[in-house]
């Protein structure tokens, strides 16, 4: 087990938030935090015209990158806090193509090793009326490396 | 053996280059058509901050993305014309991170059965002076979708 | 959707054992049926010299052909009577080498589509005492192909 | 880069020799060594009804096994002397099934970092003429950990 953080759990939001303030490309695309807890943590992503395919629908880039960081930030907060995670590798299934309404990304720790953590990430998209469907599982290897800044 | 293209070479260009306008994401992202032969295709990504990471690094997010789009854009050139690629799920592993410069990432068809295609990509870094870096290999599931548009 | 399966529950195991019969590997490996319902398949896979690795324990190699098998036969359990499945592809991930006791991998349908079907599987690690842990997960990609025998 | 290994190349055949002698699975099924330099092994499985799925073919898990086992054994082929590999994931497609003959897998290390090692794997079956045909492709990352034995 790697050295466990010892960030209280009211701080995790905050470390998730200045990370992810941090990533050009998650700005740029709007992506919001919605649920930071120990092994755990939700994004939305707002459908726009910088997030679509050749069908207009979500573009899986799109899907792919969300996922990516909803689990390796589930990942950020199981480690220590002078920590972060990098990702080695992950594996998506598209299930679904979705249009308008946003994605919503929640990643979870299946096993936190002190040279590798594994995740999983599920993607759903939420329409209008907030009807839920699953779009994209994710399969997840991150590894913990020193925190650089 | 799926009906293959009977479009002529000369023509699988244009066919990646309207296909690749269509997507809002990566008219966004700047990417550019670089090399389509049969069962090949290369693209470019430009540096900039809607690509980066925390580390300000290209983010993985963006290397999937690309990697996806230029081994689908590869499936898209064996295909009959009246079909297009949907991708059923892909697995990267990333090796490098790097700053500035672009990335290429060249797809290749490994087999294109009737229901399935089966690729794989690689993605690298190029500098300023030209000197180039694997950063990432993706190996991916394509489906052959009849074209809607 | 696919055509689902018209077999009543109660012979959903028959069908599932009559192949795992079929199967030259898994006679060999002692593998045997614990749990069938739809969508859902559990096998387990006794210890023995048969499935070790370099260290003595369970192999890599015989964890992922579990899991394969657990997660293809969740998909035989929701498709036509005249259909069987085939792999397309597999990612997992090990988490924990054991040895003794034996291996459980249970296989669950995420989304059965008509030419497409995506599953999970878990591996867990039983010893003489019952004590479980999770060894594995697998993330799969199935096709539903006519049955030809 | 890991401390690469200081075995002379024509003691590497013997380091990965001795490695799988100590393999039950791989004993069992009869695979037996080809080539080894550094950064390559293939490896061969023969035909028998100790590897076949319900159709006759090979069975998947022994060409996941084959792969895992052939890439694994070329990271073995650049770590230091004390060391061995462990796989920590891979993903694999399968191309074509095949019955009789035999087997290949080929490994191949792409990437050796300090704490990751990423490496593709390719298994053609090879007939009673000597005909090749490729069946499956694998990607995987292994990670290098103390020699216990």
């Amino acid at each position: 087990m790697p050295t466990t953080s010892t960030i209280p759990p009211s701080d995790l939001w905050k470390r998730v938030q200045d990370s992810l303030d941090r990533q050009g490309m998650m700005r740029h695309l709007d992506v919001r935090l919605l649920r930071v807890e120990k092994g755990l943590v939700e994004l939305a992503l707002p459908y726009s015209d910088k997030v679509t395919q050749q069908q207009g629908g979500f573009h899986g880039g799109a899907m792919g990158a969300l996922a990516d960081i909803a689990a390796g930030y589930a990942g950020l907060t199981v480690i220590a806090d002078d920590m972060e995670v990098t990702t080695v590798e992950y594996k998506i299934n598209f299930l679904t193509a979705f249009r308008h309404g946003e994605l919503r990304a929640t990643g979870h720790v299946v096993k936190a090793g002190r040279r590798i953590i594994v995740t999983t990430a599920e993607v759903r998209h939420v329409d209008a009326e907030g009807k839920q469907n699953l779009c994209a599982i994710m399969q997840q290897t991150l590894a913990p490396v020193p925190k650089t800044y």
